[in-house]
């Protein structure tokens, strides 16, 4: 640590997600299983932690902070948090409308921090959309959570994994609307803002990104699909006049191919379905979600709140673990670039 | 050899593709580098193998035969051919349309002999189709070619590595038609030809297939794209009731981990880039296209002609060797299936 003194730490956020999920598990047994690198504050009720580790018969050391500035360096097995309070008691493995307003209270108290730099990064286990609505208000996700609150007009949603990131130009749409959505303003909105992130928060002074056709074999001339012609190609040689490194369209077959990848920064694909199954299959369960566009640092485990598995031992850590560790290598980037 | 009788390997027909490509390449180095359990016949101009072994400094031994029935069990460096003459001899990497007719009669051919039993199945290097068309002739594949030859009314195209079988249910259509050709009849003829050729071909005897959803996350009941509740649940639900494993639809970015694939004979996606990107990144290069539903075996690489590597000793042969294996398999599993 001693190229480390604790002020040149980056301070992450992490909130306990959905209480009766895997949120818990996964905190404490990621936080238990190694030293991060950061300080790092857990945005839960210290009860709820305390319970947890206690069903899952974890020895952990949590300390209740009175403010976030107290939080020391981590140390494998301490758990600062940061605490605010459940309405009931949770249950492992029981959903409880009771708590929807604690969830949210986690997540706005994050966002609030991070916006006032309080924290560096937000890194966010998973909540249940479904409990949240319940109670009457309007919960679509973390990242539209953020966006609304960030007050940004767009945002992009990248995954990464060890072996490749993959950002989307289109994300939650139904398949049949994903023609009409390609346009050379949502191309462009995506594509400037995923360089300019991977410049300020991943260190790359000048990215190189693939992209796909939206057609199968990138609409080979026009026979499979003219999205590639008639908006694509002119978006990306705008884009290109204006300095960006940009490969493609190229069939999406192919981009996903050693022969690409290695020699890139990132992969842009027009839709969902195009994307993600190759690189969740290139992570084997340790992919991250990363909301761009934001003017703050946010990542998030890629699965869902998993009810069953709370507090049984099984939940897998590795996405959570992979997400902290995003968060405080883009934390640590943005502090080289704004200086 | 002492358990493999001559009579009883299986004869598989390889065709030399575009004879300026790569096909005459790989097919020298794959024969040269490995026994295969099979009999193994070139059909191709015998001067065409020798120019291009002579290019590549290959040591084979390349025979002529006047009928396939003399061939014998392949061996390291063992070159059979049935001679099909050129129009004009090929100068590795100079397409030459003199000699299109010559492609096209290495895979009447080849169909033809499959058709009365001559040979076991086909393997095919890539073709041009750009200077088989410029002829005058309507050549779109060599799917469509082998489909017209064997009248067969549906065929569904699968591609497989060691990792998966991916097969498609739409496959060469602009993505904005990709909804409305997702119907009853089009999964249940995929379906069901998928699952007569994994039995027939493959020797599973109840083969379980995952099936991907068209929408992001399956439709999310519905909230991203009805075609899942309206079509493709129902379609589903009527063919296991007919007796078919069939599992889904699944979210295509959950149904390409090993916790779904390890446990199932293949994947169907409904459309080409939610099932290709992840098969060819899993394969790095060897992937084999399978065409099923004919009433022959067939199968194919998966790459192009490569017109600048032939000759120069770059070609990869790693596709070809996984198809000419997946084509001996599948014969010896049609032998079986048929006693």
């Amino acid at each position: 640590m001693a190229n480390n003194p604790v002020e040149s730490l980056p301070i992450i956020a992490i909130t306990s997600g959905e209480p009766a999920g895997i949120g818990p598990d996964i905190i404490l047994s990621a936080l238990n299983e190694q030293t991060f690198p950061a300080r790092l504050i857990i945005l839960a009720d210290p009860q709820l932690l305390k319970d947890r580790a206690s069903t899952l018969g974890l020895t952990v050391d949590i300390r209740t902070l009175s403010h976030s500035h107290e939080v020391s360096a981590h140390q494998q097995g301490m758990i600062s948090v940061l605490p605010i309070q459940q309405a009931k008691q949770t249950i492992a493995g029981v959903l409880d409308i009771a708590n929807s307003a604690y969830v949210l209270e986690t997540l706005k108290h994050a966002g609030e921090g991070c916006l006032r730099k309080e924290f560096d990064a937000i890194v966010t286990p998973p909540v249940h959309k479904g409990i949240l609505c319940e109670t009457g208000v309007h919960f679509s996700g973390h990242t539209e959570f953020f966006q609304a609150q960030c007050k940004s007009p767009h945002v992009v949603m990248m995954l990464a994994t060890e072996a490749m990131k993959v950002a989307l130009v289109t994300t939650h749409l139904p398949l049949k609307d994903v023609s009409a959505a390609i346009t050379e303003q949502s191309i462009s909105l995506v594509i400037n803002a995923l360089n300019q992130d991977l410049q300020e928060k991943f260190g790359i002074t000048k990215p190189k990104i693939l992209v796909c056709g939206l057609n199968p074999h990138a609409g080979e001339d026009g026979h499979l699909g003219r999205e590639e012609i008639d908006v694509i190609i002119p978006t990306l040689d705008k884009l290109r006049q204006e300095g960006l490194d940009l490969v493609g369209p190229l069939p999406a077959d192919t981009l996903f191919t050693p022969k690409y990848l290695n020699d890139a920064d990132c992969a842009l694909a027009m839709y969902h379905d195009q994307g993600l199954p190759v690189l969740k299959y290139s992570g084997f369960g340790n992919a991250v979600n990363i909301t761009l566009g934001l003017p703050i640092i946010r990542t998030s485990v890629d699965h869902g709140t998993a009810i069953d598995l709370a507090g049984t031992g099984k939940a897998n850590n590795g996405s959570l673990k992979v997400a902290i560790q995003h968060a405080i290598n883009m934390a640590n980037n943005a502090k080289k670039f704004s200086k």
